[in-house]
């Protein structure tokens, strides 16, 4: 069986420490993963990414509330009554699966949770679907909860739950929020953490985890003063729907229209979701997968959450199909008016009026994000693996290497090393095996710049930089580097404007 | 009764954004708190700080390893016998509280958990102590695991536990680090992270959380070969410490002396763990706690943890006494042994020989750390707040103010405003109230300083600087921002370096 993109990325990020399967000393457990050290740092450049992209405004305040939350917010805001998943045990080796899942994996339906409780029921039975393990008898399926369960208090607990997602931080700290925005629309609030969802029998690594990131943001507005002041950054980018008409017409060829014109289309409904729709392409952009590989594809009805007025998932597309990075929903005035028996929903007009404000919500999923960005970066070159992640997100920007590790070059390339260190790059040295190992340990990380001190740098006080993409040679004096490598970095210089081409034999 | 200054900062603290009591809408929750934005950005930057102290080096590896643990982990490392508390319970209102605890309360003894279960509960009987809300009688103490407990699976689930800390994270991927750092030791791993401790009865919000973040790192050295090659870094550091033969002498005056003498007279008994604390110490000063203010205290034998030869507490001195912010422990062999049934706790001397890896971990309550921040900042001057939060650490490093919001000010105060945070600075735009206001608005947030524009800065195209903590004013040309500003934040320059001073009426 040939190996699929995915195996290979898999494979490398493991050897590499990017990520790896949690509790492998004590059998493991799915849907959890652990991040090394280069992926600790490429997770957190995406989400400084993220920050760039949407957060750093003034009035969108970003807040970390808590993982653990008592009952009362779930039930409050419809979790407690709509988290949940439709599962099936194996009355023979009493595994669990999600029926729909199965059902998928059988007959090539897509979407058939949305088909509701029955209808999974007798196609399970239609389709005589048996345990995939042991091929025993299934049983009916029910519906569970998926939340994670504990008690908030050692002794005489409370019963509490894990968030499944980070919204409901935000909604129910909407009124301080408020305050903090000085009593002003639109504001937003922003997010990111850890959450947890007890997924029946997850499967795919990091594209469904147990335990993982979110990065989102609500933003308040008035519904009858929708408009967005920032509209025109992204009015004419183009991008590609499919939407709940075509959807519901059977067509899922995309159409190629502008943010601008999707609005004056009705295509998107809200001005507000528009806008973030046009942030959220340029965001992935920038982790590097072209716009043709992205998609904005609509929920029908019976598919959106029990919540949401319009929502556009956000897809991007590898080698095994469509991935949902991102969900982008018109939540109205739904979460305000769950929580309004215990926080004052309404808000004044200037004209002494008094609304609810409405929501939508930009959604990430930052672990798909992570693999979105290396199965892009991901290029097999001869027998070389080269990850060519963006520059401003890999984990390590410079290589420091001496040719060899005698007659003094260690020295002057600590030297270096530890300039570039205080210069705030993120540097590895390296001196263990050939030059060529080390280059071919630079690509497969991601490290878009090795620098390399030889035989001449103590007589032209220059040395050799090569590039990760093209594998590019230049030499450059050492009291340039600084300028140099602040122009690279920044995205003004190519490699070829850091040096003299080097010609190779 | 007076205010005590932990009540003003809590006040304070709320009002501004920089931390609440979570689930207020709900009744609230004791031990759960939210930050808001500029809470958020605050901690997020003594995280980074912490980076620049400890983790920025080579074969410091910082990984991300999952909040939710198989019971398999804690069962191997400890917690599962070891993590636990003295309860009692009233037998008329049911409320239950640390036994040891209520102890201290009444009779000013220190530390009771570790006299034992026995001693509790004579002391307990003894001092006739009573439910502290209701008078009622309490129950004979017991010992209670303290770990949040939830299933993994959400059918036929498997226990499993949050973790209390993140070291076993760092400890149970030991062999794959090991890898990753090409099998050298010393190395070290690094991890932030959430953690939960179910408390039985949390009180004093910021400092006794039952969810929080933790900071820290285990080094991994050879026991016969212990010397940290970055020891001068902090051999000539002054500190004040208060050993274990100390505390056996009823001694808690501490002696002064420095990281090398220490090591010498074996007062700290291996070198890295003797680095930490010296490098703990310049962290702690930089978040604005003079060094008069910090100590070191050790742990007597019985009240250190079931893993360590030494540890020393690392304090900080609040309003109310000395607070725990750091714990150095020599946790030895202990942790890789604990988990040697499942993984090879060896590792190969260049020799041949083999042996076991000796740690050392430095560990950091990221809450604390930012209560202890604030405390230390705030200054009461006339009926002005202060929050001199140290530059490199302020959640907002610039506001931006037209002196008034006509006359064209607007423009050109929105230009500067753009231009700063396009050049990376954090900034806030303020234009509502007086200018007085506004300042004291910048002063009570520790924005450290304000730009404003004004009649004048159409002529002679400059602007006035003023700062938060002397409250001086220059004035500085347009064009010298970039370069002043650079130079403030990096600590180069201070106010009156950045333009001609301007003598106020």
């Amino acid at each position: 069986m040939p190996q699929t993109l995915y195996d290979t990325i898999t494979a490398l990020a493991k050897r590499r420490g990017l990520y790896y399967p949690s509790f492998e000393i004590y059998g493991g457990q799915s849907g959890f993963v652990t991040y090394g050290d280069p992926g600790t740092k490429l997770k957190r450049n995406i989400e400084t990414q993220w920050r760039t992209h949407f957060t750093n405004r003034q009035n969108i305040l970003e807040i970390e509330a808590p993982l653990i939350n008592p009952a009362k917010v779930f039930e409050a805001s419809g979790h407690i009554d709509n988290f949940k998943e439709h599962s099936t045990t194996c009355t023979q080796c009493n595994r669990s699966y999600r029926a729909d899942h199965l059902i998928e994996e059988k007959t090539g339906l897509e979407n058939v949770e949305a088909q509701g409780a029955e209808a999974i029921q007798s196609l399970l039975r239609e389709h005589k679907i048996k345990c995939p393990r042991c091929g025993g008898p299934l049983q009916d399926p029910t519906l569970i909860l998926t939340m994670f369960q504990t008690e908030i208090g050692a002794v005489n607990g409370e019963t509490a739950y894990a968030r499944p997602e980070t919204a409901q931080g935000m909604f129910t700290n909407f009124r301080r929020a408020y305050l903090h925005a000085r009593e002003k629309l639109p504001f937003a609030i922003a997010q990111k953490g850890k959450v947890l969802r007890n997924e029946i029998s997850p499967r795919r690594g990091m594209t469904r985890l147990r335990e993982f990131t979110i990065i989102e943001m609500e933003l308040f507005f008035d519904p009858e003063n929708p408009d967005c002041p920032y509209m025109d950054e992204v009015a004419d980018q183009p991008v590609k729907l499919i939407t709940e008409k075509m959807l519901e017409e059977g067509n899922t060829e995309p159409i190629e229209t502008t943010i601008h014109q999707a609005l004056q289309d009705n295509l998107i409904l809200t001005p507000w979701q528009a806008y973030f729709m046009g942030v959220s392409q340029r965001f992935i952009t920038s982790l590097g997968v072209p716009p043709e590989k992205q998609r904005f594809r609509a929920h029908l009805p019976d598919e959106r959450a029990h919540y949401s007025a319009q929502t556009y998932d956000h897809e991007a597309l590898l080698e095994w199909g469509w991935l949902e990075v991102a969900g982008h929903a018109y939540r109205t005035d739904y979460d305000l008016k769950a929580h309004a028996e215990a926080q004052e929903p309404t808000v004044l007009r200037q004209d002494g009026t008094r609304y609810v404000p409405h929501v939508v919500e930009p959604s990430f999923g930052l672990d798909r994000l992570f693999y979105v960005t290396l199965e892009n970066a991901y290029e097999r070159r001869g027998k070389r693996n080269i990850l060519r992640i963006p520059r401003s997100l890999a984990p390590t920007q410079i290589q420091v290497n001496p040719l060899v590790t005698r007659d003094g070059l260690t020295g002057k390339a600590r030297e270096i090393h530890a300039a570039l260190q205080e210069a705030g790059y993120t540097t590895q040295y390296d001196e263990s095996g050939s030059i060529g190992r080390r280059y071919a340990r630079a690509d497969e990380i991601g490290t878009p710049l090795s620098i390399t001190i030889d035989y001449d740098t103590q007589d032209d006080q220059a040395v050799t930089i090569r590039d990760r993409d093209t594998w590019t040679q230049v030499r450059t004096p050492i009291q340039e580097l600084p300028d140099k490598l602040q122009g690279y970095f920044s995205g003004r210089l190519e490699i070829l404007d850091l040096g003299e081409k080097i010609e190779r034999d």
